[in-house]
């Protein structure tokens, strides 16, 4: 039954629907930026509402340095490189691409004390991945598996580009998004609405760091969108499955079939999976990765480009959404508990997972 | 005598002019919206610092609806009208118009607790009045009566349209402006400034929610905007009676008629009348509503457009006036006791208004 | 050594690089404005938090009034001036450039509290010099000597115009800027670097309100802009000297001769003149003056544009480091103590030269 939401919605607004007090958890695997974005020219990115200056070193490598010089605060992100080291672009102090500080044309002498934070980063598939917090505890083997989610075996190939927003939303409201698509029907009701989600039973999982919830629908009309997409208009079979990998990959799998009573009855008509990365940029700001991917017709370009400009209206969407909400919770001074939906168990369990991720780091 | 205005302006800017803590009176009615404004497109306006959401049934009928979705907080007023029910744009949560939650397609259970708050809204004349606070004390009867002032016998006509803008300035300030006539000849000195305000005797009357300030001036020479309109260059009296009607409406009659010494001395020349409505949006920021409408040439609807158009520089002059205080009481940490001057008696009782009534409702 | 530089960074952001709770001193000399931006209209300038009008008096003379009418707030930087008086631009109070009240036409009586704070105001060379603080302190032999620098003898002429910016920096950071100029081989490496600025013996003055430091540079090549400038490409020596007049004026001279080991070795080849001038504006934003003179080619106007505008990229390149450095500075909730280098003493100095001097202030 549906109850006030009392323990997660405290009434403060700063980091609804956090309790009080709570940011984000740093000892974690976050999606700095894509692949693709960082070059040998540095360029600055906030995460967890800290500077962070992401280049490459000339072996192609690249680095995670704090952003911002200890020196005088000017950012390293908007600074140089020069050769491995990043060199302040104020007083020209450089940095090793291990955070120590280098003896420079401009300042020959340079103290020990003189050194900035370096993060573990890990490339993997098309994503950089930075562990903000103690570097001592970062295990690369905690990065979400790329193959559990079938990236690496070519069985899906993506849909244009990958998609990178920075949205004027705390991170939690995206999570919130994509904890319960109910939204589905109503926010996105012209692209890829279909079936009763809120009265279709949702098979949850809850593991340690893993969260999926899956909805399996029959004799559904093919969402406006996807019809013409997989050139199919009878009734179909629609499996929709989500998996939250915390604190900050969403991936789907929303797979098609013909529906049992069709011709050609439970015959695969194609899926598309996704991937939405949620990394925290300042307290209500965040940086938003979507990526969209197929499993049919994967030679056909035009058509991964055709589902790629026309789903971008639905992350758009989404964006508007959470940004709406952002200014609402900015604005008054006290949120009322929420009301709470049967639908939200799968919301209430994830909130859960951050609140209890943080309190576990707070306790330290 | 004047003396300093302590008991009023505390040193806090938060609220100026009122004392610390106090904002606006609740149990009250307020003009929300023109009618025109107001469709089956829901609308989103904030008031005393709350989302509201309006929008009509499909018998023209107008709904004021708490503006966030008790759910996630997304704002109703973006949301969609669906038959006489708003269905939130997030997750299709629908409400009636008497706020009970109604099932949906998107959401069949809804639970008892889901409800949104709904304002009493009454719709008179051209616009539509909101009490923002407790509805059981809603009396319709205390909305400012538009035969009092004469809206509804058709001596007056509008000049155009009325004039709608959000006005970046709490909304005391405005009120302020309207209390204290003297700057007409300073601030409105192009256009309709005329006669010594502050040497000209004027009257007041204060009764338990009327406020109301009178002059009479002989012999002027007219205004420099009003000696065309009116089509008379010759000295003339001129009236000027303004009326507040607690908390949001002020109107004003501003009567021209041939000095005595001139020939046909006592004659009517014309006269305009006003109305300005102010209604608290955020804590720094109002909704303006104003109305110019004249008792001659009521045919001539090109003169009418031309005394609207002639006189809208006026509205922004005060709009600019208001907007450069707000500036400076919300850059200053401490705004210093004013100066009291003989004209500001009116002002000085109109504030004494709003405190009185945020006082007891602050006590309850 | 190099130290944590905790007795100045405390660790709170509020006014960094200040000790908490410290803005500006008060009782001192600043630029209020270039002469020929005031005039018979007024304008307005906040300095120091507080705003100010300036205007000039029939006779030429300037005047620099509290910017906020004691009535209402309302700016008397946007009101007008009417003979030598300022009157509101709301209600038309009038004050004289006493700041008492006067009689107007809209306000015939004024009480003998409704006046307003004058600054004490001295026109110098091409600068307007205000003493925002106690007036009874404000002794004109305090303001820099523009004998000192060479302002008044013709030896130097203005290159170009001098240059006005609102940089969006707390005013500190720009004298931290100036205050240390190992800055110029990194910040400005493209126009005026040359010299090894970090590694050259700095000679340090510090009298009661003189912060001088001196470097001298032999056989260097000249800096990128200046060769072609001077129309010398062989090696030179390079005196670079900056004296800074407590709390708001910096001049340096920049002067080039032949290298002994050249042709000609020790001839003069010219020298730039600068001034910087910072006054605090806002707590976040700042007033910045900057002139440039050369004591060479003095009747080639086009030469002297050409430097002026080759250089003023140089500025923006300041205001933007500062820029930079505000915006961490305020997003952030805390910003950690600072490295200090050898090079930070003249920096060091500087800041608590205004450390002392608002805490003489504040112990008052």
């Amino acid at each position: 039954l549906p109850i006030a939401f009392d323990a997660i919605a405290t009434g403060e607004t700063s980091m609804y629907p956090l309790p009080d007090g709570m940011f984000a958890p740093q000892n974690q695997w976050y999606v700095a930026a894509l692949s693709s974005e960082v070059t040998r020219q540095p360029m600055e990115r906030w995460i967890l509402n800290e500077p962070v200056a992401l280049y490459r070193k000339t072996d192609g490598s690249a680095v995670a340095m704090q952003g911002r010089c200890p020196h005088r605060h000017f950012p390293l992100g908007k600074s140089n490189v020069v050769g491995d080291n990043i060199e302040c672009g104020y007083h020209g102090l450089q940095f090793r691409p291990d955070g120590s500080g280098d003896s420079s044309p401009a300042q020959k002498t340079v103290p020990a004390s003189c050194r900035v934070k370096v993060f573990p980063l890990v490339e993997r598939w098309k994503w950089l991945w930075i562990w903000p917090g103690n570097p001592a505890l970062a295990d690369p083997s905690l990065i979400p598996d790329h193959d559990e989610f079938g990236l690496l075996n070519g069985s899906f190939v993506l849909c244009g580009d990958i998609a990178y927003n920075e949205v004027p939303a705390r991170y939690m409201l995206i999570h919130d998004n994509l904890f319960d698509l109910t939204h589905l029907n109503v926010l996105h009701r012209n692209s890829i609405g279909g079936g009763n989600l809120a009265e279709t039973k949702e098979q949850r999982n809850l593991t340690e760091n893993r969260l999926t919830s899956h909805r399996h629908f029959r004799d559904l009309a093919p969402p406006p969108f996807m019809g013409p997409v997989l050139g199919y208009n009878g009734l179909c079979d629609r499996d929709m499955k989500i998996t939250f990998c915390f604190p900050g990959l969403h991936y789907f799998f929303d797979t098609y079939s013909k529906a049992s009573g069709e011709p050609g009855g439970g015959e695969h008509l194609g899926a598309i999976m996704g991937f939405h990365c949620v990394t925290p940029a300042t307290h209500h700001t965040s940086h938003y990765f979507a990526a969209l991917l197929r499993d049919f017709a994967r030679d056909d370009a035009a058509l991964g480009q055709h589902i790629a400009s026309g789903l971008a209206p639905t992350l758009q969407e989404d964006i508007f959404a959470t940004g709406e909400i952002e200014k609402t919770a900015s604005r008054l001074s006290r949120l009322p508990a929420e009301i709470l939906l049967n639908s939200d168990t799968t919301c209430g369990l994830g909130r859960r997972m951050f609140a209890q991720a943080i309190g576990k780091e707070m306790a330290v």
